[in-house]
């Protein structure tokens, strides 16, 4: 199984990539903007892809007609301005959507925010409500197409080492998780088709992370 | 006929709310966001009503119940940052959309970009591709829904005196056009239902408003 990791750069993209890497059955494309990322995903024996998700729709659905899955976890971080998280959470995470129609790739597992309701775009402060605004169009639109989805909200992103344990369900209350984590979450879900069509939040917790997604 | 002015306060909107006031079958409710903002409409005998575009969609709909038609000319304006982008042009206009279907108000029109395609958000400089962005995704929106909706496509925008006078295609050249103008357009497709489920461009030219649009 060829997965095609969508912000591959990222901090959850490197280690998912490591991940998929070390699996005996899965295989990593890791898509990336930029020919000096390529060598970290070539030293995991890798294959990458350069496309700009600011380019056009067909450039990601052609690296994409090969791969059995998508992961979306790219992401315009808070460094850069409102318009990256127009061009990018919004319009970058859109056309991979459609790229993953175009190509024919049916599973498509999106990192979303830890709430993309309409009383999240509220309760959110003024700098923050415009990225949960880009997320919710990106969930609202992935939840309308065909795809075998799946969408999982990450609670507040940190560095610390992988505790393999979660609490994850529709709703938790808000909380920590590290990246490493959140990608091996992603990796359980690429493993288990039965989280096709869900969509759940996850936070730090206490039960193992193969059992928590099982129980959802 | 009464008709829900949404971004009323604009340029756009004002000149809209007058021409309305002055029609002997259309009557005018401006939806504006402050107070201080409502005596120009008093003066037009028109009436007011104060909703932050922010707002729930709730919000919206409950000044929509008694009316027959929508305008959507609200703008975040070339002055404020990319975050209204998203609260504003995005975020704002589907909300007013969805705030129509939930209070049963079928006729919608919708004024949009110029050019709201995804090879116009490719042209676009990196300072204007978020707005293109964010109109694209409004507009797709409103295709989507079973409105009676009108999208005009309004050129180059002037502070010029109307000239009663432009050009008007699904394609044209780009060009300017007087704001005065677009409000014509718009009063011309308010009167006249055969615009429904239009969608086209117009620019400064020779072909008198009723003309161009019935000519359609």
């Amino acid at each position: 199984m060829k997965v095609l990791v969508v912000g591959a750069n990222g901090q959850i993209g490197k280690q998912l990539t490591s991940y998929i890497q070390a699996s005996d059955h899965l295989t990593a494309k890791a898509m990336i903007r930029k020919q000096e990322q390529a060598s970290f995903f070539e030293d995991l024996g890798a294959e990458t892809v350069l496309v700009d998700l600011e380019d056009r729709v067909e450039s990601i659905a052609k690296v994409a007609t090969d791969v059995d899955a998508i992961v979306f976890t790219a992401g315009s971080g808070p460094k850069t301005g409102k318009d990256k998280t127009l061009m990018i959470d919004l319009d970058g995470a859109i056309k991979t959507i459609e790229a993953a129609e175009k190509a024919g790739v049916k599973r498509f597992i999106m990192i979303s925010s830890f709430d993309t309701t309409r009383e999240a775009i509220l309760a959110a402060n003024e700098s923050f409500a415009p990225y949960v605004v880009a997320k919710y169009y990106a969930d609202v639109w992935l939840r309308n197409t065909d795809l075998d989805y799946t969408i999982i909200h990450p609670g507040i992103l940190t560095n610390d080492g992988a505790t393999g344990k979660i609490t994850a369900a529709e709703r938790v209350d808000r909380g920590e998780i590290t990246r490493d984590d959140v990608a091996r979450v992603i990796l359980a879900c690429l493993e288990k088709d039965a989280t096709i069509g869900k969509e759940f939040q996850i936070v730090g917790g206490n039960t193992p992370i193969n059992e928590a997604i099982d129980a959802l």
